[in-house]
């Protein structure tokens, strides 16, 4: 039986996170730094308080294999900044055209639309610049973990796909087969990658991988079908961002194919998976599996 | 003394540039791979009609230095697909709003904003996945590629630093020292680091580097004022993308601040001086310092 999310892990979460922010604030050019537009608009993006949870992923990950600290910190900042590019992008007027992200104006509501792009393809090509730093880590591995994270946030089933496909069904009926795509190229596969970066970067054999890559598919899958429910059931002060906005631009969503029950059912079904596959590590992927159980919660 | 371009230099050009093509076909999704619309697009600007200059400063650099071709190709494929990243933002009607790229119309204009911006999310995603991707070159060298050429295309110095100052100074009175700073960060600093990557890759000594670098950052800068020179002096038809673009955005340039002839002057002197850097090669680099010679050619 794979335990439930623990009393403790809000505050674990919030140890993690701070100590994830130190970490990117040691990275970030600051906010005076020549040209200051462009840091300013990363630094306002980046630190408008994200659960960070792609580096909390890549961190527990790395530890079920004894990496290092240090080295698994940075890795997750990196993922930090590749998922706020990400953001970044989506929100503008061209594809999502959001207001409001994560409780504060969107990047180009505050900095404009050009300072806004190059924030977001700064902010990738500084992650790429971080991944790849001297002493980082042991050079055959990071190579690895840039082939495989460039991968999952590219075109053939990545983030970008995903992004893509998502915006060419807004306001068309889609298909249940299509909506899994979606879901798992634009969040599923990014989602995937930071656990497997973790266990990469700290030397994870092949087996051990094959678990880590199992529990990720599931959870980002999981994650998604829960942005979902939340973007239904939620407020506005809740959640931080615009609600509702699915809907309105008719975005297919689980709820909508599947119902709300239907979908609460299926993501506790994968988050049952997603721990089931990390059994062979006993008490020691206790956290992840409390990861994967907290990740869901918040739509009950 | 060092040689003027040669008769056969535009044969050798095509003939290169032949090759990369080649090989940037095989690293392409095709038109028709899932999500058809994005892989159109990337492909549209890619093979839009560039020259392939960094490709083939990376592959004659790391000829210097017996680099293994295949790996050299590659690479500068992957420089290619950051180029290209880096015009298709530059067009979107935030930036310069260009409809005319490469004497075809922008990305853009032909696959809408959204798709736009992603495809240029796309290609430097993928560029970062062709240069890590496994038993590509040694990964020690790679790594060290992967964190130059971020740096170089990055906010510190680097290419989005220098389009954020060029933005925000168009329509204002420009200093030389700012203008320099646009253009060495802008487009020298990505052309020193396609010039470095050759040389990284084929296992060049820091002194090497520092020779190759030297030429590199001269280059980039002569080729930025040719361009500046070619935006005042040729037609729409010769130049395959809007004239006269710099003038109505109120951009500074060369031209403007140091006028026509002695922009010519500094380009000359800065050719000479990249030539010269590379004299202890002897013969062997008689491709680079044509090359040098060429790239300044154009603007006579």
């Amino acid at each position: 039986m794979s335990p439930t999310s623990s009393a403790a892990i809000p505050q674990y979460l919030d140890k993690q996170r701070l100590q994830v922010d130190a970490e990117l604030e040691r990275i970030l050019p600051g906010a005076g730094e020549y040209p200051p537009s462009i840091h300013q608009a990363m630094r306002h993006s980046v630190f408008a308080g994200g659960k960070r949870l792609r580096p909390i992923l890549c961190l527990e990950s790395g530890r079920l294999f004894n990496g290092d600290e240090r080295s698994l910190r940075r890795l997750g900042c990196a993922l930090e900044l590749i998922h706020t590019y990400s953001l970044i992008h989506d929100d503008l007027p061209a594809l999502d055209n959001d207001d409001l992200r994560r409780g504060k104006p969107s990047c180009h509501r505050v900095f404009g639309e050009a300072t806004a792009i190059l924030a977001g393809d700064a902010l990738l090509t500084l992650a790429f610049e971080i991944i790849s730093e001297p002493g980082a880590g042991i050079e055959e591995r990071r190579l690895e973990v840039i082939h495989d994270l460039s991968h999952a946030i590219g075109t053939r089933a990545g983030m970008v796909g995903g992004q893509v496909v998502d915006l060419e069904t807004a306001g068309h009926t889609t298909s249940a087969e299509t909506l899994d795509y979606i879901h798992s190229a634009k969040t599923g596969s990014f989602i995937r990658a930071a656990v497997r970066s973790g266990a990469l970067d700290a030397g994870a054999n092949p087996e051990d991988l094959g678990r880590l890559s199992a529990y990720g598919g599931r959870i980002g899958l999981a994650f998604q079908i829960a942005d979902d429910l939340l973007d239904v059931t939620s407020t506005r002060e809740e959640l931080g961002k615009s609600v509702g906005k699915d809907d309105q631009q008719h975005k297919a969503t689980y709820p909508a194919i599947h119902g709300i029950e239907e979908s609460r059912r299926i993501a506790v079904q994968l988050v049952h998976e997603a721990c089931q596959a990390l059994e062979p590590y006993g008490d020691r992927a206790r956290r992840l599996q409390e990861l994967a159980h907290f990740l869901i919660e918040r739509t009950h």
